[in-house]
């Protein structure tokens, strides 16, 4: 540890502040980087360099694990803190490890939540840096978003101002076309040397757009919890401030952009995804991407500094890259693909502890059909995260509320409840076992969890087809207090993996998503909404129905209504309606209304966050 | 040179890409700045720390030389080109030169204008980095401004749902006053020691500031040409969504914030001008600050390392600093104080150079009476950049537009337009005389302009009071091209310095107003038409008419009139209104409608940007 363990523990910042970090550069040696293969930002911090990957290509892959959870409270049962204290628990034992997460929006740091880079023993630092712009990704997947709503509303005016005659003109100034012209070209079935050439049709329909507004689904970002805007009305005043609209803005890590930067494998990858995103349509319902609009090129060259991974450090001194941090709901809230594949060279021999977002149902299945899909990278380990909190919440205990002090049924034992709630721990590892990775539940244990209702949990896991069920104190005692949890990972890595997708590709939309509903939610079924039915026949039309399925779905529970907890049992699943993210690569059901935009509480966290201008030190940051 | 000069001369992008980069690290060693005194961001960045400023505060002052123009056209008249070029000039006739320059908007980038890192042999490099993200420091503005704005809506909403007590209790949970909150009761006028202490009054005054949503002089940013967000509705959709009304969106560095990172002198003044910035008034018409909304730590945190310089280099290797970069109407211009003040101390003995923007009548005007007023440093040469083809503009040629050829009146000699021009220049020298400081004139010589009309040039700006006037082949022909330009600084800045500001500030506002429409502008007086006078009133009540003027007026005319060219004689100038930015510390009256978001053109600059996915190298940049 580079910290000194104390009991009480302190505040998260207080410990943080209180570490002794490596130069990133000295974490970075010990990995095999030399300094070309690095940006540094600052001295603990550094982007990688891509073509490492080349380099290290013949090397054997590190162990994969992914932690994922139980159902969880509002609270969330402390997954990012388990990722932490296993990779730190590992590295105690003698291991080589590697931690990918998820870089937190900005937004919340300054709303309810507050910090996200884990907590009490059990960090990644500096965890203002982490906190804050990082590296400033983020910010660029902002403005590359931005740019490609500005250019939509730009086009939309100058087409309604110009003949297509002018367009074509502007848009080829010198009788030539731009070279991703021709990729629209080529979509539109038009053979042509130079503009001069096309017919009046086709100079038509190769300039003009014709974007539908009440097509665009793309929403402008930002990375503040801002709800004021989440509704708004753009393209008041004059005839040169574009053209009046409704439209709103999403918090930026909600955007396609952030899911795209988190599953690109590479920077032609990237390129390619970007040009795919589909904005909206044209009046004749033909999908309008960003290569259509000219911009996907400046879009990817505001995030290539963005697609490299950031390498800091846990408070035991290992590798973390921070990296991507995609919604959970709407996208497939998991670190980025480029992260795993070269920590996973970086530590080969040893392991590389990921997480992803919310419970096994959401995070963890989209971790195996989405992102292990498109990586094809093969995990070799799940850990499910449990507390005896939420186990008692799902056996019908009282309403955990944010904000709100914890009813005092969670701070005694209290066996009966326990026990009625350990379904969902059962349910979640059967949901693990369904890929054929083998599961080690870490139970997240409180001060006021007592032995017996820690021996129920345990006898329950194992009694599910866990292997092994473990108490992780790293919170409180850092690496050594994760040591046992760590060797039963290593157990659980040594046994034969034998993974598999859910659903193949290539079956209709309906059935990946009756599969999904089924197999992992336990619904009967699914009710498919009109508007949901006609977007299966649209996409299926436009060849969209490859893609893998990305459900939109609420992590408070296993079903569709956040307040059925437990294992909700004899229900059909409603799916209201789908979207694409055609660049990203997954189509999203929705069900039930999803927030893309936080908003700030009458008490925000900002109010407690201040510098010392003496020391330069932040402080309140939690 | 840190790249071979070639003829004819190749595009600006393939000469940056050619050049071979210095390590920064090496850069700063020649300045004497240990890495500890560095955060890198990358190879050829890196941010310098503020504490080099204590350890350097007995060195003298280098020579502070300011770059300005004559009334520009809509195209530019060199003057970034002429700041770097004279820099690396000086480096060429072997004296220690620092280079300090805004960070451009990333807007204009992908606009019409493209990049803006000089161009030819006179740039600074990794242009790349210079016009998109740098270091991240405009995006960490746009997020301060924000989340400034998100915390105004909140709090209205909030505010609408909840009684005093209620309120009170969210702001104060424990009983407790957060360190902020004391400024807040003491501006009210209130002592207490703890929230329950204060009488149901006292409690609605903290507790409710009442925001008059018609007040709210805040928009909400964002560094994209995004016209269609100018004027928009928010606050739609349902109760918890803020409450509907309308506002609008400026670029970034159109933002106060910016105003305020580029004159801060330390961490501590960045806090409490961050703290003092108005955003509107109560129902009462009493300013509501940052502070008021407990949201002025966080912001600050959010710019903590923004408010430290970027390090880069010039194509001849020399050092430069390249930071932050407010408008030069809305605000005054200019590159940061902190840049200019660590510069200065680490090229002791040589030479600073810096720009402002747009002609001597703003950008310079504004660099003396605002930016060295609050820097206390004392200038010692002014570099005036004159060209011909202005020149030919101000004595009557046709009109130059930016994105249509230029008239082949202005390829040709003709010396009779010319000299009707040339009082433009002369007028603009005289504005830099009255400040004290000797002037230079640099001539950016375009191939077809004739020797004889250079003569011209000569003749009249030594005769109008110039040290000298030379013509800049920095363009060209790289440091080389300066050695003339360089020497006439070099011998300029021998001359004794009696530097003076335009007014005192202790004098009443309109006089103020009335000296630098008078004195600068040339105007017979001025009109100060109804909201102006109110604003007078009230600003003068309020305290703040003790605070520097920055004029908000076009950069195309000496006067208001931007089709009014040469030197407009007998005419008012008309102050339609006044605005404060408090926390920068300055009012800005406005003689016209200054825009503050640019749009995209039909033909945006980002349609020939790309990245080779092969090389990673930016393509198109220009």
């Amino acid at each position: 540890m580079i910290v000194e363990v104390k009991s009480p523990v302190p505040s998260d910042i207080e410990i943080a502040q209180a570490a002794k970090l490596r130069p990133i550069r000295e974490v970075a040696e010990e990995l095999g980087l030399s300094e070309d293969d690095l940006d540094l930002y600052g001295k603990y911090k550094a982007k990688v360099h891509l073509d490492v990957l080349e380099r290290l290509k013949d090397r054997p892959n590190a162990k994969y694990i992914d932690v994922t959870a139980i159902t969880p409270t509002p609270l969330g049962e402390g997954k990012t803190v388990t990722t932490i204290s296993l990779s730190q628990g590992l590295h105690y034992i003698g291991k080589k490890v590697f931690t990918c997460i998820r870089q937190p929006s900005q937004g919340p740091t300054f709303g309810i939540k507050g910090g996200a880079a884990g907590g009490g023993y059990a960090q990644i630092v500096p965890m203002e840096d982490f906190n804050l712009h990082l590296t400033g990704d983020i910010h660029a997947v902002g403005a590359a978003n931005n740019l490609l709503a500005a250019a939509i509303d730009a086009r939309i005016m100058h087409e309604d101002e110009m003949s297509d005659e002018r367009l074509l003109k502007a848009l080829c100034p010198d009788d030539k076309f731009a070279p991703w012209m021709y990729k629209r070209l080529q979509k539109l079935g038009i053979q042509a040397e130079k503009p001069s050439d096309l017919s009046p049709e086709d100079r038509r329909r190769f300039a003009r757009l014709d974007i539908d507004p009440y097509s665009i689904t793309l929403n402008r970002v930002i990375d503040i919890n801002d709800r004021a805007i989440r509704n708004v009305v753009i393209g008041l005043g004059t005839k040169g401030d574009g053209r009046p609209r409704q439209t709103g803005f999403d918090i930026t890590v909600a955007s396609e952009v952030m899911a795209i930067l988190a599953l690109a494998t590479s920077l032609k990858d990237l390129r390619e995804r970007i040009g795919r995103m589909v904005i909206g349509t044209d009046k004749n319902r033909n999908p309008i991407t960003a290569e259509d609009l000219g911009v996907a090129g400046a879009m990817t060259v505001l995030l290539k500094d963005a697609l490299m991974p950031n390498l800091m450090q846990t408070l035991a001194g290992t590798p973390a890259f921070v990296h991507a941090g995609p919604f959970a709901n709407i996208a497939h809230g998991n670190n980025s693909i480029i992260a795993d594949m070269i920590g996973l060279k970086l530590v080969s021999g040893g392991y590389l502890v990921t997480e992803s977002g919310f419970g096994a149902d959401c995070g963890m299945e989209k971790f195996f059909d989405i992102k292990c899909r498109y990586s094809g990278l093969i995990p070799n380990c799940v850990v499910m995260v449990a507390s005896i909190r939420a186990l008692k919440m799902h056996g019908g205990g009282p309403r955990v509320v944010a904000g709100v002090p914890l009813n005092p049924a969670y701070k005694q034992e209290n066996l009966e409840l326990l026990e009625k709630g350990l379904c969902n721990l059962e349910a979640n590892i059967k949901i693990a076992l369904k890929f054929g990775i083998p599961v080690v539940v870490s139970i997240n244990k409180f001060t006021t969890d007592t032995d017996r209702e820690i021996a129920l949990v345990k006898e329950a896991a194992i009694a599910a087809g866990a292997e092994t069920a473990v108490v992780n104190e790293g919170w409180a005692k850092g690496e050594a207090g994760a040591a046992e949890l760590a060797e039963a990972v290593v157990a659980a890595c040594e046994k034969p993996s034998n993974f598999r997708f859910l659903y193949p590709l290539d079956i209709p939309i309906k059935d990946k998503i009756e599969i999904i509903a089924k197999e992992i939610y336990g619904a009967d079924g699914v009710i498919f909404e009109a508007a949901a039915q006609q977007k299966i026949k649209l996409y299926t039309e436009l060849g969209y129905d490859k893609l893998p399925i990305n459900m939109a779905k609420t992590h408070l529970s296993l079903s569709h209504n956040p307040d059925w907890k437990g294992v909700p049992k004899g229900y059909m699943l409603p799916v209201r309606d789908i979207r694409a993210s055609v660049g990203a690569g997954f189509l999203y059901p929705l069900c039930g209304a999803m927030r893309t935009m936080p908003g700030l509480p009458s008490r925000p966290v900002f109010m407690d966050i201040d510098i010392d201008v003496e020391t330069g030190k932040v402080i309140g940051l939690s």
